[in-house]
This record gives structure tokens, C-alpha cells and sequence, in this order.
């Protein structure tokens, strides 16, 4: 049993199979990748790391399944999948998924191969532990599925706290020690105990404020797009596959950019935070319904269409739409006087957080500073949004600088 | 200039009319009124006093005062209203204002002779401040008013983070560092600066978590209604005037109730936490509304008759109706593109946590555990609920204790 | 299992004996008492009471017992022990102390006599305990009580961590969780396990910050000492005894000196924290060694020679003449490389901190401000201390009032 | 002025010539050294950067500013020496330091290079700030050089409380917010203010319980040297310059080391944590003087004649000697009594730890696991150290894994 200090948790202990995992090379890759990815270009502090929340993981799971009373090889089966859980990310986690994914197929699929074999398949059969029914686990399969990967996860609980504590953002406080309390089964259902409908708010409102405040911010986003466009490029070297990339870590990614020909002029904009500009930041209501659906490769068609409009390169036109709004911590249930509810029937506050997210979305498009107007107008009559002025409209101009946080 | 160490704010420096307004007996006095009054016997850690909280909203108007620029006399008579704000407030804080508020009449024509007279009003003159004005801005009336006491004070930005801090409740931390930075007077409105309207809703929301965990939690109101039958009853003392009791601190009343015949049975129950137990405990749905609007000499009148009927002593029955509940952070004002816009007109969350804030809503009615459920049952016939098996319904049974903290 | 919510070790589980031990009304006075007595005229935020610091005393010992496998009934006895080992504590905690103390006897004898007889006697014995074995165990005695109360006892860890947390500052920050994980038996002594000195070390440097900071901050001090002799002339009122006086609550205490006549006077001063000032402030080395053996009764005498000299009241003269220091964290142990080492006999730290505790001793003559000067000079004769100019060479002058904290 | 939330000092603003500077790549390089290099291998979250750190110091300097009344160019100046002062560093901070000036030459001249050259020589210039000057203060040249670089400078409050906030240890908690509001210049020499013995004695506290828990941690020293031997390794090859290297970023440095033929091992043994073991970790007194003042070169020829012996490659031998422990904080000066005095000529601590420093001073012998009881025994022969049995004596065996923190 040995026992790792923690910003966030303090002191956690680890040990059985967990202690073995941690010794692994696939654990030890996620020192290497950030938590957040870009955000650190708006909140410098956010540099903690998939190892760090990996390790909080797997300490809530812990704390659960002794309050659950869940011992033996099933409790070494969710411990696993908790620490395992974010093993199969890509350098700078979620910013590049969408990406690799395009190219690669299923992730599960992938998190499964990748649990089967190497060091961590060793030390799961080691610990008569099966790859398959630990990464099942991982993607919130069955009962106890819902522990790693669901509404009232383990994994959320840590994220929240973990990123507002390093961002410096006090919006994602919450209870922890409260949540794990009060779990239980019901017919197989995870939910939070009798007289726990404001604990299920709680989740849902620290989720509400980070998502503006962090997640979404647009600085995030913006930096996040380039990122994406650079490593696309990076695809189109001969030498380098969507596997390759994949496996890659934060320090190999940025490396790589910087030293391909086609990326160092997105790689140094990223390193020195010479970041696009909005030229468009259209809300909801402005966005044709058929703009959403647009298959990956035309919105590519449509960038490389104003680029050639305004006259610029086709790499410094990025058109950003992001999915719909999801809160999937609305489904979370609840037991009120005897009955398991869902906490959308239940909580008046889950549609109007629903109302809320979907104000907030925002189409953006990308360029240069010095373009960006240009692009911008371009890129309405494009993609056809019913805005005049978008710029004077949705973006405001000038008082503040680059490093700006909140705007 | 003097620094003073707080557990909230760090280092506190007072300067001017406020350092010399310190050392009046009158703001001394606050050292020995708790914040939260019996809240302390939910939360074991929440003894804070109102002299520490008049300490971080008088830093807190400094640091606004700073942020908008304004100075000299102006800003002393809002640092003095800042830091006397509670200056009227009589022992166990809210909890018995109702009572002193019943016999006295007007609180704020009490504040404002407060401030004229004694070591405050000889203070306030000294330092060419005039009490009426100062006693205006505690009111919250004139455009500087509202920085004092409106829907984005320095009161409530202190109290949220003090009173979470010292429950060890993580809801209510809210960015106090923001807040300040974006306030600014439009046409005389205090307002949010333009990319606050989230700003705005975390103030709502940390409210929103905070009522029904900490300020409205059962066994807090159940105490504040026992408290509040003890000092009625010490009222009836010949020798005991409404004013008198205003004038006390915690020390007094506590002491004044143990000694007084008729009250030493209640205050044996404050001290050693024997209180009363839930016999209804009511949704806004199951109240016929003219319930609500009962004058309090009519619930008194009630409860002696269920008392009567149950064959109790009439202080063993106290039903506690409290008023429907408010919002005022709901009509605080942010700039969006330009406009100053209320919240509640601009935020889908301020509706729903309206409705949230209704099904919260409980009517108690209160007596010694071995007849709560027959006052109970006579209480639902004499106010006319619309309840069968309310103590089914509404109270969970047996499995927690009195200490229990959230149920 | 009831679960009660703390601002230093956030949720709190009690169960056992320990859940029906809050219920007595022996602990739940403790709710009225301030652990850190007249400190809170410092440092506003330091209103914590002894009832939380006894639930955290109670949750470490919890930790240590499940760190080190101790279970069953020496294990209820020790948590009993833990939560009950302040139950005896007078008001205003260590203030008066040495005042109850001199008039009834024996500490331990009364600690014994409270645990054997009312609701905390009935209740030890409904769970087959026996309240002496207790009493031993809050005495220190025998192998557990060296966790109860020795070197490295939980009491310290708590009140360490939870006087920082609410005074605010911040040197009192220990490692509990290492602390804790570390602790071990070796031939029946409790030491810290192989490779601590460093963590042994901290705990002693935690106190050697807390000292001149907080516990012996002057201000402190001097009101502790005006409390002092507020309760001594209580005591010579005819119907209160050191047996009643020791049994109050902080309220009952301020409230009899309020009212006392003889006692209005300096209880208006603590109310209003008009106190006395410095007249003496003589470092160790300028005190004869004999007037540190001086008997209570000859103190008293010589500050009514002092009072007489100069003209004023018997009570407006307090000499506070403090023990050696002592610092009982410097016998801790330790294993280094497989042997038991005190504490003192490894590390260089500790004859250095004694210097440093020695050097900041002071002896200190207090008396109301316009005579403090006076009664100075007429005291530093009287006590034939070795100091000209004492006011001047010992006392910073002027540019600090009454809240200054640190000076 | 733009605002940057900072996970230690909450709001950050940044106005002037640093609002200016920030933008510069050779800030924004910043963002990608971690504050604590190898430590990370020790305490997970401490992934910290010098990017973050430099605005801390910055946010000190502004407040030290302030509180003295300095303004104008002085002031514009000393904000650019605080934000720049770690401009120099190469990659993994500290970690490779010795190397880089090895080979290299004197540091400063390279920062007073660095600064009057690039992007940072033209926004100092635009500003009309002379970048020898602002070199000279980073350097803590001359009366304000203090403030930047000296026993009291805002750099070491900077660091001491983030290098705890991020490892999550409790023991770097000064009180910045007391140690700005103290300090004063008395006839040009920085000091604390009367009555500030103890927080001068604060500082030096932190950092003694920093030191062996964090900076001087075995597993950070034994990681870090390897990291050394593969940077010299790389400094080998053909096409990379000391200079390329200093200039390097953290993601740079670990890309080239694994894709260099010699260091991939290397590389690979950091990247997944799979350490060389300690063979030796002798005690001051063991260790003779004259190994203390080796030549590197000379170092370098031992560990090649161990190897050799045992019959490893050369790399698999890593003699690692620190230099004699220094107390900057020692000298720092405190008024005490109207006089200018240093700290260690006043406080009994300061030599206390200084033995206690020399006590904790460990020379280590690492190599892999399985060869580093030879390397050992063959080391402490061709260093001729005093001990036998070095293993039994110094290094604890077996209960711990690599991932233990403290030992």
C-alpha cells in the first residue's frame, strides 16, 4: 500500500492492482497530457494532468465502494477501470478527439485493445482481472458501469472539483464527500439517497457555471480549433497515422508540430499565443438547422471556399460549430418519498439550464487578425446565418487584450 | 491605518471614521451576536459573529470604492454605513427580529436613532459624517444606497463565502473578486458590467444552495422557532421590555432565559439540543392560502387550541408559517449588448429557481417528540391541510438523528 | 451512524458511544464555550468552540484507530476519551483555569468525578464502560492515553489546523493525514514510524509559530488576565462557589459579571474592549529568578502595594508573571534507523526553539491606560526588576491601536 | 489593464509594460517549463510552470510597490525585473541549470543578452526602460535588486506558497499578505519592520520544512540527475549546441531526448518512472571533504572506473554530490529595538538550522536497480567513504515503492 499526496484529495492511498497499474507505461503517459488541454491559455494554473485526476478517480471509487460495501474481485474490476479510465486519450485529451477519432473508429473499441494488451494486460491478468470486463466498466456498461462512466460518476465528481481548484474558478464546488455518502442501488440503478435533490443540483449547477466559465470559454475554444487544424495537417504527412498520433503525449504533439513544415506557423501562434481572431460568434437562433448537420468534410469545403473568397490561405479560415448542448447530468435519479425519479421530472432547474446552455451556444469562425473581419462576412453569406454585423453584435471589440479571461 | 487578520478576506486595513467606529460599544457588541444564530446547532462550526462579517463588508466596500473611483466624504459615509449595517440587529441575529420587529415597530427608524446617538452618532459627527445619511445608505435608499444594501450589496457577497466558510458548506462560494471588478453605475443603477450575465447567475445560484442547506435546514428553523417562543414568553416579564431585548447580545438572552421561570424548560432545550420534533412539516401545495396570510395573533390562537386539544402545555405547539419565499438577487441588472436588462428578464435560471424555491417551501409544526405525531394530527384539522399521513409523507423516520445535518 | 458537517475535517461519522455521548447536555455545553477564550479580542474569526474541536479530536482518534487496528471496546473507550477530554473545561477554557484550579483541586480528580456521575456516567455504562478507565485515557495515563493526551496526541493535531483555520493564520498547518498514517507502537510507546524526523520536527515548529502569534499574543494575554480578575472577584461574592463557577458556559460567566457589582466595571471594559494597558513588558533575563516562584497570594500583595503607591483601585493593578515555557512536543519520538529517539536528543531544532520560547517570555504589568505608565515604574521597583526605562526600551509607543494584532 | 485569475492569488491585474511583456514569446515560453521539473515524479499535481510563478512574483512586486509608494519609471522597472526574472531559465528549470552553465558561462550575462535583445529588448525600449537596468535588478543588484533578488524578495513568497499549493504539502504557508505590508528600506538596506522577528523566522521555517519534503526529495534528486546525464548525453551529438539547449522549452528537451539514440533509455526510464535505485546515500560526516570540491570532470572519471568495475556502461553510474546547504533567508534583516539586525545574529534558530540542514545533507550513488548494491559497494570505495554496510544504514529496504513520497 503506498500513499500519493494530492492537491486535490490529499492523501490517497493506493493498492492491490491499482498499485501495479500505476507502474505501468500507459499510466505514466498520462503524466505527459494536460487535463485541459488549451484552457491553460486562459486559466495559466489549469496544468494538471490525466495522471492526477486518474489517481482522484480512483480514490472516490474507493471511498464508494466502501460505503457501497462492494469488496473482492469486483472491487478490483471498478478500481481498475477507474484509474484506467482515461488510459486511451490522445495528446491534449479531448481537444484532438474528434480528430483521431474520425480517423481511427470506435474509441471503446480502441480503450479495449489497448486494456488487453501491453503492460496494463499484463498486470490485469496478473491480478486474474479480464481486460474485456474491465474496459466494459470503463464505458459505463451494466450496473456498476454507471460508478465509472454515468450520470453520478466518479469521474465528474473529480473533474469538477479538480478543475476549478486549478483553474482558480470557484464555481465547481461541490460536495464530494456528501455525493459518495449518499449513493446507492436501486434494481440496479444508481441513485442518490432519500432527501438528495438539491446534492443532484448541485452536480448540475458546478457543471452549468464551469461550462461558460472554462470549458467553453472562447479563448479555449478558439486555441482548441487551431490545435485541431494543426494536427490535421500533421495527418497529412505520409510518416504519421491517426494511430500514431493517438499515442502520441502532449510533449510529442507539440514537438512534432513545431518541426513539420505545413504546422510551425500554427505551431508558434499556439507557443506564443498569437491566437485567431473571431469573425463571426453567432448565437443559436442565427444558425440554419442544416448548418449542425454538415458533414465534417463540407464545413472543410465551405473554410477552403471563403478562404479563396477573402484570398488568404485555406488553413486560416476555422469554422467552429460545436454539438448541441448535452447535460447528462439531468438524467441523474434521485429517490423522492420512496420512488426513484429522474431528475429532469423531478428539478424545475434542469429545463432551464437546458434554455440556458443552448443561449450560450455560439457558432464561431476564425482568422487572423488581420482577416478576420473579412472572413467573417464571408463566412456569413456562406454559411448562410441571418445576422448583419455580426461582429458589432457578437463580439465585442477592443478593450480588452489576448490574456482576458472572461469576456 | 490598523490591519486586522479575518479567516475570510486575510488581511482587513481600517482606516478613518471606520477605525475610530470600532471601538464604539455599539459595534463591539457584535462580537457577541452569532451570524446564523441556531443554525449552530446544524452546522457544530458556524459561530462566526456579525463584528467579523461588519469587518468583510466594510472591506469589500472599500475594495468597490477603489474599483469605482469614488473618494472623500462620500466614500466615508458608505464606508460607515458598510461597516454599522447590523449595528440594529438584536441577539441570535434573525432569529428573533420578527418579535423585537412585532413590539417596536419601524427597523429602520431604529437604526436611524441608533446611529444618532451614543459613542456612533458622537463618532460619525466627529468625523463631519451626518447619522441620517449614513443611516439612508444602510436602508439601501439613494443611488449609493444600493451598494450597501440591494441586489448586488457588499452584504450578501460577504455572507455567502463567511457563512460557507464556517459551515464548511462548499455551496456558496461565489467569485467575489469578479463582482467587484464588473460593478458600475449606469443612469444610477449599480449594474454588471457588459459578459456578466453568468456572473450574475452564480450569485443567484449560490444562494439557491445555500437556503435550503443552511439557512432554511429544518433543525435551524425548528431551533428559531423554539428560540422565538422562549423570548416571547421572557417578553411577557413585567420587567422586560421589547427594547430592552433588541439591546441584548447572545449572552444576555441566553442568560436572561435560563433564569426566568418560564422559560428555563425551553432554554434547558436550546442548551442540551432536546428539541422538538416534526409532527407536519407541509408543501406550498397542501396549504390553503388564507393559511399564509393568518395574522400572527390568530396562529397563536391555533396553536393553543391544538394544544388544548392534544392536552399539552400551549407552549408545546408552535407552528412556524414562513412567508413565501423571495428572490431579490433576481432583480439585480446586468449590461447584455449594451442594455441594462434585469436578470430574471434575461436568465431562463431565475423562473426555475423561483419554482425550486416554492416546492422547497414547508410549513412546520413543532412539539416534544412524544406528542408530535398528536399535535401533528390535530394541527392538519385546524388549519385545514390538505394532507393524509403527513407524517408519511413528509418527515422520514427513525433512521438519522437529531444531529443530522441535511435530511 | 450520524454524520455531521466540519470546517476543518469537512464530514465528520459518529457512531457507538460516541453518537450517544453528543446527546448529553455535559457535551453539548461545550457549545458555549470558545476554545480559544479572549483570543477572539484579536483576531475576530477565532470564535470556534470546544464541542467542534471535540468532534475533530474525536475523528483523528477514529483515523489512528483504524490506522493501527485497534478495535472493539479499548477502541470505544479511546474515542469516548477523545470526544469527552475537554468536558471538564470551565468557561472561557485556560482563561480562568488556574483560577478554579486553585480553589478546588485537583484537574483530573474533577475530569474523573464528571465522567462517573450524570448522563455522560449513565451513558459510559449503558455501553459497558467503565468512567474511570476513561478518566485514565483523558489523563494521559497507560499506553492509549499517550493518544489521548502525550507528545503526539490527536488534541494537538486538531486544535493546531483548527486555530489556524479560523484565526486565519497560517503557521499552524500540519500534515494530520501524515501524522496519522505515521503513528505506531514500538515496547508500548506511541512514536513515529522510520524516516519523521522531519515530521516531528513540523508539529514543534506548528506550536513554536502558534505561540507569540496567537496563544501568547500580548492582547491576549492582557484581557485573559482582566477575565482573570473579573472571575476572582466573582468568586468572592457569597453565593457563587469555584464548584459553580467552573460548571458555567462562557454565556453564564459574562452574563454573572455583567451583573455583579463588583465586576461591571471590568466586565463593560472586556464587552467593549477598553483594556488595560502594557506597563511592564520585561524580558526573562531582566527577571529575578524568586519572582517567578512568587506564590498567587504574594502577587496579589504586591500589586495592592503597587495600586496603593500610586493611587488607584486594588483592581486596576494586574502583575502576569507566566510559567517557563515549556514544550512538551519536544519529547515526541521517533524511529531513526530502527531505534526509538526522542525528539530532543535527534534534533537541533528543539534547544533552539527553547532559546527562542525563553527569549520571547515576557512579564507583563497591566493597568488602565492613563495610569499604566505609573503603575509601571512603582511595579518595576516592587518586583526589583532590572530594567530602566522599561516603557520605553519594551513597549512600542503610539502608532498602533487597540485591534493591532501582531505587535 | 487585464485580469488573469491565478490558482494562488486569485485575481492578478496586469497593467503597463508587463500587460506588454506577457506577450512576448519569450514569456509565453514560460508556459511550458514546469516550476518544479522532476519533482512532478514525486507529487503528481506539481505541474506548475515558471509562466504562473512569474506572475505571482509580479503581483508581489505590485504589492510591495504600493505599500512602499514607489511610482513612476522605478516602479515600471522593477514590475519588468519581477515579471522577467525566470526569462532565463532553460527547460526543467533548475534541473539542468549546472549544465547548461557549465558550458555556457555566467547566467546573468546570458539574461542581460536576453533581455536587450528579441521581442523583450523592443517592448522594454518602447516603454523606455533601459534592459541593462531591469537586468541588474533580476540579478538583485543595488538598493530595489532586494526587492526581485535578495534574502526578502517577493520571488521566494512566490514560490514557497505555490510549491506547497500545488504538491499539496501544508508546510510553505507564509503570510505574504504580512510579509509586503512590513517590509521598509532603512539607510537603502531591505528590512522587516519592528516586531517581526517571527515572520522573518517564518520564511526560514518554511523553507526548512520544504527543503527535505520537496525541493531535496530523493526521488526529485535521483530523477533529476538522470535527467542531467541524458541532457549531457545530448549535448554530445553533433548538431546541439549548450546554447540550443538553455533555449529549449520542457516538450523540446523530452522530444529530443527520446528521439536521440544515446538518451531513448534514458528517456524511457523517466517517462515511465522506472528509476535508477539509490547504491549509496551517505551522511555528511561519512563523506570526505575533499569529495565535495571534485571537479565535475573528476566525478565524471570515478563513475566511469565504477562502471567499469562492475562491469556496466558508463551512463548506468550516477554520482550525485550537492553542494554544502546555503540559508539565504539567514541574512535577511528585522528592526528589533530601533536597531537594523541580521536574522541570524538574532534568532537562535537560524544556526539550529543550519546543523539541521547539514544533517539532512545526503551523497547519493544511483544505478539501476539491479546493479545498484555493486555500484554501491564499488562507490563507496573509489570515494573512499567512512561507512560499512551503507545500504543497512542509509537506505531503508523494500516496504516502499517507487511511488513513495516521503522517504
Amino acid at each position: 500500500m503506498l500513499t500519493i499526496k494530492d492537491s486535490v484529495h490529499d492523501h490517497i492511498e493506493v493498492g492491490g492492482v491499482a498499485e501495479a497499474l500505476l507502474d505501468t507505461p500507459e499510466m505514466q503517459r498520462l503524466r505527459h497530457i494536460k487535463q485541459l488541454g488549451t484552457v491553460q491559455l486562459v486559466y495559466p494554473s489549469a496544468n494538471h494532468t490525466r495522471f492526477e485526476h486518474s489517481l482522484g478517480v480512483y480514490h472516490l471509487a474507493n471511498r464508494v465502494l466502501s460505503h457501497l460495501g462492494i469488496e473482492g474481485v469486483l472491487a478490483e474490476r471498478i478500481r481498475a477501470a477507474a484509474l484506467l479510465h482515461d488510459v486511451g486519450h490522445g495528446p491534449y485529451s479531448h481537444n484532438i478527439e474528434a480528430l483521431t477519432h474520425r480517423h481511427t473508429g470506435k474509441y471503446h473499441d480502441d480503450v479495449a485493445e489497448l486494456l488487453a494488451s501491453g503492460r496494463v494486460g499484463d498486470v490485469l491478468r496478473e491480478h486474474d482481472l479480464d481486460p474485456a470486463a474491465v474496459a466494459d466498466l470503463v464505458a459505463g456498461e451494466g450496473q456498476y458501469g454507471q460508478l465509472v462512466s454515468g450520470e453520478l460518476d466518479v469521474d465528474r465528481m473529480d473533474y469538477l472539483v479538480r478543475d476549478a481548484h486549478h483553474t482558480g474558478v470557484p464555481y465547481g464546488t461541490i460536495d464530494t464527500g456528501r455525493l459518495v455518502r449518499e449513493l446507492t442501488f436501486v434494481d440496479g440503478q444508481l441513485v442518490l439517497d432519500e432527501g438528495n435533490v438539491q446534492t443532484a443540483e448541485s452536480l448540475l449547477l458546478a457543471r452549468a457555471l464551469m461550462n461558460p466559465t472554462v470549458y467553453q470559454h472562447h479563448v479555449a475554444r478558439l486555441s482548441k480549433a487551431m490545435l485541431r487544424r494543426a494536427s490535421e495537417r500533421l495527418l497529412e504527412e505520409p510518416d504519421i497515422s491517426a494511430d500514431q498520433l493517438r499515442r502520441m503525449d502532449d510533449h510529442d504533439l507539440l514537438a512534432s508540430l513545431r518541426m513539420t513544415g505545413r504546422t510551425t506557423e500554427l505551431a508558434r501562434r499556439l507557443d506564443e499565443r498569437d491566437l485567431y481572431k473571431r469573425g463571426v460568434w453567432a448565437e443559436r437562433e442565427d444558425v440554419p438547422d442544416d448548418v449542425l448537420d454538415l458533414p465534417h468534410e463540407e464545413i472543410r469545403e465551405i473554410e477552403r471556399d471563403v478562404a479563396n473568397d477573402v484570398g488568404v490561405e485555406p488553413d486560416s479560415v476555422i469554422i467552429d460549430v460545436p454539438a448541441e448542448p448535452s447535460m447528462k447530468e439531468s438524467s441523474s435519479r434521485v429517490m423522492v418519498n420512496g420512488d426513484v425519479r429522474r431528475l429532469d421530472r423531478q428539478s424545475p432547474l434542469v429545463n432551464a439550464l437546458r434554455t440556458a446552455q443552448r443561449q450560450q451556444w455560439r457558432l464561431g469562425v476564425y482568422a487572423p487578425g488581420d482577416v478576420a473581419d473579412d472572413v467573417g462576412e464571408a463566412a456569413v453569406d456562406a454559411l448562410g446565418l441571418d445576422i448583419e454585423g455580426a461582429l458589432v453584435n457578437y463580439v465585442r471589440t477592443g478593450h480588452r487584450t489576448t490574456l482576458d479571461q472572461f469576456e
